[in-house]
């Protein structure tokens, strides 16, 4: 039993590989020569959003729950998550065929409860507070054993979104850069993971909301700066970066850039409209920065990571 | 010179696909458990809003365009269309260098007109009236001596959209049936040349919208119906079939399905939502018209032509 602290490794991210392939989408690379125009860079776009349960967390939660014991496996798993982590552990479990409880705020939005029943999940309510979330969390992994899967800090997680820019560099070659969005930053330090063992000259980039900002202000100070309640149209970055993260970002982490929320729109609607894929607002901060930061990408091949899909259709937020 | 009721044939469309593989992507085909979970059937969505120009109709125009002799092409090539056939045009005439003039109604939407545009064509505004358009038109011609490239009843134009199941029954194994949207019956006229001559186990379905139903009306009377100005949400699907359309329509269609417009929009959401792809209202009558007939589909593996992609994205159909 590895403590809460250890850091994954290659090997960690191969057997990760193997273990979620019959789980997974090798998710297409697509490109645009109108962004590329643009942008005056080579843009190749890994599309996680068309991933099993809509996002790439659907590796990470899949390594967590296919690497459970018997014993623990017959507990379940739980978590608490608004967002794709809760989705996509329901999506992993069911796969499974184990119980999986997700704690979410009562005021979450239905389609998100939904999503989470839908793959045979169960949703507990808890009131929009972290001491409510945390209280009846407890309850959930007292009253069922249940094995915590957190959304990004556990090295499970993170050698599973690691298999991601695996898969990345084999599809395009002599990438110069990767641009992935950082929120708690477990996409990020997959990519570290992975790019630092076996493509160390790519460049990460980090990009994140100018309105939650929080990595950006910690990898320039030095140490971890969490933000109470950030508000983004970016839903899925909201949140702040914990040890483990801190770890891949300080180590491996080239740079983060931000973009205000009108241009994350703006880099969303571009994709949508130009690309025909639907995405989440936050998988859109990365072509934001790079349209704001030309000189660093142009001439460059850029592998971007569109991290999900799951979107209100019925609220889109340039309506 | 082949005239103008030249019915293309299978070498046509071999011809075809040889010229115009430079300018086209082959599209993939992507599949959603969930939609065959609530079909019954196995689905196969041939992603032709992945296509160049955002539609099937870029493999249309680009046979035209490039099957032209230098004389012909110098003097250009001309339509009137306030669609996608207008946009591919100018997008195969680009590609080849050549000019492009696009008549349109002065009343198009300005994303229409931007788009043909975009592609370096030029847009000649008429009054929103077939007299109108005729006069321009005619003047346009005379003027500058173009080719005139109807959107569907034009033998080129039936023999490039031709090569879209040709690519379809190379990607998917023993497929049943294919369902393709009508309109005009250009992509309908392309699939029954290709799959009566390569694939004629294969049942062919066209689905039309409810409130657009001339070619379901001319299907079951046995002579071309059409309307004067059907209004539906699928705006590609309102213009009547013509003779070149109207014999392959006669000749291979196993049958024309309908389905309302609120249908439709049901329809298109759910493949935005499950698929992860923005594709036009018009993309979504065939699975609309296979929820409507599960008995026609169920257990059986059904290839789906979703058309384009290119939808106003401040107008979508469901806000």
């Amino acid at each position: 039993m590895r403590d809460a602290m250890y850091i994954p490794t290659l090997d960690d991210m191969l057997v990760a590989r193997a273990r979620i392939a019959p789980h997974i989408h090798r998710t297409p690379v697509l490109t645009s020569r109108f962004l590329n125009e643009l942008t005056g860079a080579e843009l190749f776009f890994k599309c996680e959003n068309l991933q099993k349960a809509g996002a790439f967390k659907a590796r990470g939660a899949s390594n967590a729950v296919f690497g459970l014991t018997d014993d623990q496996a017959a507990r379940g798993v739980a978590t608490h998550s608004s967002g794709n982590h809760g989705t996509c552990l329901s999506y992993a479990a069911g796969r499974r065929g184990i119980p999986c409880t997700v704690v979410m705020p009562r005021t979450a939005p239905q389609a998100k409860k939904d999503a989470v029943k839908g793959y045979g999940g169960r949703v507990v309510e808890c009131e929009p507070s972290t001491s409510s979330r945390e209280a009846v969390f407890a309850e959930v992994v007292a009253e069922t054993g249940a094995e915590f899967v957190h959304p990004y800090n556990d090295w499970r997680v993170i050698a599973g979104q690691a298999t991601c820019s695996a898969e990345l560099i084999e599809q395009v070659e002599g990438l110069n850069a990767v641009v992935a969005p950082i929120g708690g930053g477990g996409m990020i330090s997959g990519t570290c993971l992975t790019l630092s063992n076996l493509a160390s000259g790519v460049k990460i980039y980090a990009a994140e909301p100018e309105q939650a900002d929080d990595a950006y202000r910690s990898f320039k100070a030095g140490h971890i700066i969490a933000d109470d309640a950030p508000e983004t149209v970016a839903d899925g970055l909201k949140v702040p970066l914990k040890e483990l993260t801190w770890h891949f970002v300080k180590s491996h982490v080239t740079d983060i850039l931000t973009a205000s929320d009108p241009e994350i729109i703006e880099a969303m609607k571009l994709i949508w409209k130009r690309m025909k894929i639907v995405m989440e607002p936050s998988s859109a901060v990365p072509l934001a920065t790079i349209l704001k930061n030309p000189d660093t990408f142009a001439g460059k091949r850029v592998g971007i990571i569109i991290t999900g899909g799951n979107v209100d259709l019925d609220r889109l937020p340039w309506n």
